[in-house]
């Protein structure tokens, strides 16, 4: 039975050089295309991580070269890598389709994610973005831009940003549209560029959102069957790493909570994981949302792997 | 009537910074919104001259502060241009649509455009990409990366590329989706990716197409009824600047070719302009190419002004 499957997949697992990048799409595509051969629509979100890292790296030395060119804001990053890694995974995956007798049209659209700028968030900014630089120099930076500059575990000092909760993806309807009509599409690469609105106008946040967030919020939009958020591990644990570690093929929302307030879930790795995951088991009953590895993705929906978070 | 409308926008129109950027997109946009307001289906193409050199520029940049991210292709360069300028033309769209009551969908969708490896422009690069270097630096980086390094008009060396034609749109059916299901679709941007095909694979081409003709490929794919070039002038000329100038309301395909015979038309600038609309015009009876200004675009459409180009 075919689905509606939106897949969020790591910016980590795409590498931090172009050609780690291009080499990991050829494994990425293959699994993808495995769910698409199956008669599965998918949608693709990925992480940026590396990738506006590089960028908004890029667009600072250009500026120590040309200062004409002025500031770049991490939004703008951050569409330039959706580009970035949107035209080698779309190619990876046509070629893959190609390659075993398929065609479809396989599209990355430009996606912006709102955000909310009372998100209390914005208040206790938590990602470093950028390069580590001395805390002299920190300091200069800050003055500069006013940008916040924190040292990080002892390897130096780096902007940091927020990462607010995405509450709209402004492209859905164009993303539905082609779902619908046979695409496969790649689209909140990054969790969507950061925009506040005011009006009728979006704003460029300088901000980064978690991908597994946005990616539930556009399953929900799309009315998606089932939600992948892929990562490092078959399934989710609890107990992790201890004598006791309870590998888990069933979560429901109730004890996702239970083991949530026990602290199971570790912050900034599995914890939003399975938050995204419940949030999106929970709003409709016939939703489930997988954790698992990118090479089991197939076995999981089949029911055979992973870790399965419903009602 | 509505038709659907393919849009040639230049990239110099849209300024050498950010800021210039956004602020042409404003203008920009409510000569598109004029369009949509009166029914019809655009989809817009857009060059990328500036923006491209200003991304290469600083990919290269950084490759001088940190040797390890190795070299960006220019057809990665390309790639990001389309997000760049696609995100603000995208907002300044969406934004105007709803100023006047409408809601479409608004996306940019990163194109990828097939040249020919054959095509014999590769044994001529003639587009100058990149800053202006010293005699001294063009030999050294000519020998470092192959690049082909010329004298650029008294002003110093650049790198030079071909412009070969464009033979197909990988993404053209995930744009017709988005056209014909409502969207207002920005694709293609700098004339698309440029890529070279082997098999099933697609190679990025250091290469730059002309977005005149990658428009007029990308209208007659989505069986479009117009092709609007956009220019400088309101009308094409003969005999331009000279005492007996004549504008041209109407050109069809045998006068065109007459006066390019005549050399009537500039190389790399009104040329290119008529070649496409005239190829345009010669791919089907009912259709028609306009070049014009985007202040006059409406008006053209409505057959008041412009150059009409028609069998």
């Amino acid at each position: 039975m075919s689905k509606r499957i939106v897949i969020a997949l790591g910016g980590n697992a795409l590498g931090t050089t172009l050609e780690e990048q291009f080499n990991a799409v050829q494994v990425t595509s293959k699994a993808i295309v495995d769910l698409i051969e199956e008669g599965n629509d998918v949608v693709i979100v990925h992480g940026n991580g590396p990738q506006v890292g590089i960028i908004n790296n890029a667009m600072v030395s250009l500026t120590h070269e040309d200062p004409t060119q002025g500031f770049t804001p991490l939004s703008v990053c951050g569409a330039m890598s959706e580009a970035y890694i949107g035209y080698d995974l779309q190619n990876a995956i046509r070629e893959e389709l190609l390659n075993r007798g398929m065609s479809k049209p396989v599209a990355t659209v430009v996606t912006q994610t709102v955000v909310d700028q009372t998100d209390p968030a914005f208040q206790n900014p938590t990602k470093p973005i950028g390069k580590f630089v001395t805390a002299e120099d920190a300091k200069e930076i800050a003055a500069k831009t006013g940008y916040l500059m924190k040292e990080d575990a002892g390897r130096g000092w780096r902007r940091y940003v927020a990462s607010p909760k995405p509450i709209s993806i402004v492209e859905w309807p164009a993303i539905k549209i082609l779902s619908e009509n046979g695409a496969v599409v790649i689209a909140c690469g990054g969790g969507g560029i950061p925009v506040t609105a005011e009006g009728n106008h979006l704003h460029g946040a300088a901000a980064v959102i978690d991908k597994d967030f946005a990616a539930e919020l556009l399953a929900e939009l799309l009315e998606a069957d089932m939600l992948i958020i892929l990562t490092a591990v078959e399934k989710v644990s609890i107990n992790y790493k201890k004598p006791n570690q309870a590998d888990l093929s069933e979560l429901t929302p109730a004890d996702a909570a239970k083991y949530i307030a026990e602290g199971q879930f570790a912050p900034g790795s599995m914890l939003p994981k399975v938050e995204a995951a419940v949030k999106f088991a929970q709003s409709r009953s016939d939703r489930t949302a997988l954790i698992t590895l990118l090479s089991k993705a197939k076995d999981g929906i089949a029911g055979k792997t992973g870790t399965h978070v419903h009602q």
